[in-house]
């Protein structure tokens, strides 16, 4: 064994065997925990932006972009905002214990389904910093052990960082972060099935595609947003170029931002000028097909491509299709199964369309922007997942756990 | 490509666009469709046993077991118990469509989680023909489209029990059968993440590890079941004697018999005759710890290998433990986290052991033997999941769904 497989594995040990201490500790006990590191995180502050700033001048050095740099970032209030979200998870009911049915079988045995926590998982991330306080909350609140693997820019803040968290009096090695930053530490996490549950990688879709194939555990995935938006013919023109300008511009490089306008034949040549009007005032570059070209002629052709790419950018493509059937194919073909919309007043035509979109969210009348944890109440958000087991669409706390079977009875033998 | 790759990957998508059309359609379309599927496997009978018999000279030939012979054998009573299962499928309560969850937001979004079918599912399975069937019918009562990968001693039968059940209108592609038996149809299969949303491997060790080593997508496990029984101290003798031989004698080779039974010392002089008169009347073989030697005298030693098989025979290793902890602390270490249960009339005891022990099922006073689909009240069950995400303990129809978020507004957009 390498230093690095010797030193995780230990991890992945020592994880399993703080999971099964943090199952134990009452909500009461997690909720004060978090509070104490939500003081240890602000307590730190002198020591973390010493920390990130080690980390900022290497990124300087190294050329990272500017963009690149801010993520990296942390000031003050960054800080602040890191530690008052610690208060606010400690805030939040604890979905552990709670019992989901229970019933009672014609032998007289009792059964009952009870959530309890997953147990270890691994977060492997990129570039952001706070990522390490965040996902380690999160997972501490529902009685998960974590090991986080960070970016190597960041390494220095993430020291810093779980050094804070450790000062709160969680269980040891509730919170542990892997100090290799190489790729075989991935390949490492990613093998060892016996000590870990789960992995999450936060990043972009090489981070996840890696994780993915050297995985022996199950890995939630939080793949692109390639969302559409579908004017139906009889859609309110004003409302479709309100939700369409909110979906592309409210904030354009987020997962759950808008890509591909869908608009119905019957009511492109009223609407389409329309919503591109909107559009222009928020400087949108618009691509379409030819037939969009047709009522739209100065914009650029959309191509094959255009259909298949996350812009994360003020650019929409826009395609007109012949039906709700012709809609629903291709969200279902180019989509990638996230959030997409329909407008119309046809209320048959929108129940028609969610039930056929194979997709995690799928809204009616509905900015795609409200596809959020945060929207949707959940008071957290891990991530928003493009899988179709165990969790789908925006993941909150509740996400995090597993469940058990609980059957009591009175000496019942099988016969 | 190959032949192989192209095939398959053929059948990829077509599954895919069949699970969009399996997922319109109503429960009692489906069940229509499961009852004509019963009414083509009792009239293929004469067909079923011919393909049958070729599987059956050839694995004669090959010099298959005879247990091996025995599993793959097909008589007039096993068909009939095929289609009678497909029956009794129909009957059951469709979970496609539940609504899980409905709430309002403040700014008036309607927001409904809602059970939906998860999409396409792999089955990869070893020597026993009726899996063909059974898995199939689960998969396509829950709106699901199936590719099954059969054992090559199966293959004849497979294809005749596929072609019965294609003969009863199910939507073109619904159930699909890989004509290839090889290795490589594994990896293909295991590989085709855009086609294939889950796979469940049915059958040994190697073969879960097989598919969990190749597979991108998710992959539902059912790894073996060392079960365990604690006989705590304040346990009523004569129900740990009857529970231990239900759980160990009833049926032994199945996941849910007990393998390790746990004695508290200060218990184990007055209850480990008893209990080993009893298991001896059973013909099951002993074999002790040190402490279990020093009072059952004339049994086997338990080796530290010992602890962690699955003898999935009339076989019992014995251990004495000091404390409910110490009982704890085997059976996570040890246990393969599927059943394991506490005798004791103490409830606090009882209590900690359940909120302790890190498995999918925890009984108490219970034979471990229920653990089970069926027993639980399922109606069916697709395996019992030793996984922890998605589907843990026995899995029936519901763990064969995903859910969606389906949300309704009039126009609002996010601020």
């Amino acid at each position: 064994m390498s230093e690095i497989q010797e030193t995780i594995h230990l991890m992945g040990r020592q994880a399993r065997a703080a999971a099964y201490k943090l199952a134990q500790l009452s909500s009461d006990e997690k909720n004060a925990i978090l509070r104490a590191m939500a003081a240890a995180i602000r307590e730190s502050t002198p020591d973390l932006l010493a920390a990130n700033a080690i980390d900022l001048a290497a990124g300087s050095e190294k050329g990272l972009s500017s963009a690149m740099l801010d993520r990296l970032r942390l000031d003050e209030s960054r800080i602040e905002a890191m530690a008052a979200g610690i208060d606010q998870v400690a805030t939040l009911p604890d979905p552990v214990g709670q019992v989901l049915e229970k019933w009672t079988r014609p032998n007289g045995i009792e059964i009952e389904q009870i959530r309890v926590p997953i147990g270890t998982i691994g977060i492997i991330y990129e570039s952001r910093p706070n990522v390490t306080a965040d996902a380690a909350v999160l997972c501490f609140k529902t009685g998960n052990a974590t090991i986080l693997r960070g970016g190597s820019e960041a390494i220095h803040s993430n020291v810093a960082i779980a050094a804070a968290l450790a000062k709160a009096g969680a269980p040891e090695h509730a919170i542990q972060l892997i100090p290799f930053t190489d790729r075989e530490s991935v390949a490492v996490l990613a093998g060892m099935d016996q000590w870990l549950d789960l992995i999450i990688p936060r990043g972009g879709k090489g981070l996840i595609e890696t994780v993915v194939s050297l995985a022996r555990m199950p890995v939630i995935k939080h793949y692109d947003g390639i969302c559409h938006l579908f004017v139906d013919k009889a859609a309110d023109i004003d409302m479709a170029a309100s939700l369409t300008v909110n979906a592309k511009t409210q904030k354009c490089g987020v997962c759950n931002a808008l890509e591909t306008l869908l608009v119905h034949k019957d009511i492109a040549a009223q609407a389409l000028p329309k919503i591109a009007a909107a559009l222009r005032e928020k400087n949108v570059e618009l691509r379409g097909c030819e037939q969009t070209r047709a009522i739209l002629t100065d914009i650029a052709e959309a191509t094959e491509e255009d259909w298949f790419t996350e812009y994360l950018d003020l650019i929409l493509s826009i395609k007109i299709v012949d039906s709700l059937e012709a809609a629903v194919d291709h969200i279902n073909t180019y989509g990638s199964h996230h959030t997409d919309t329909i407008v119309t007043a046809d209320t048959a035509t929108a129940e028609r369309f969610l039930r056929s979109v194979d997709s995690a969210c799928v809204f009616h009348n509905v900015s795609n922007r409200f596809a959020d944890g945060g929207e949707f109440g959940f008071g957290a958000e891990i991530g928003i997942s493009t899988d179709k087991l165990h969790a789908r669409g925006p993941m909150g706390l509740r996400e995090l756990t597993s469940y058990q079977y609980r059957v009591r009875g009175k000496g019942q033998v099988r016969g």
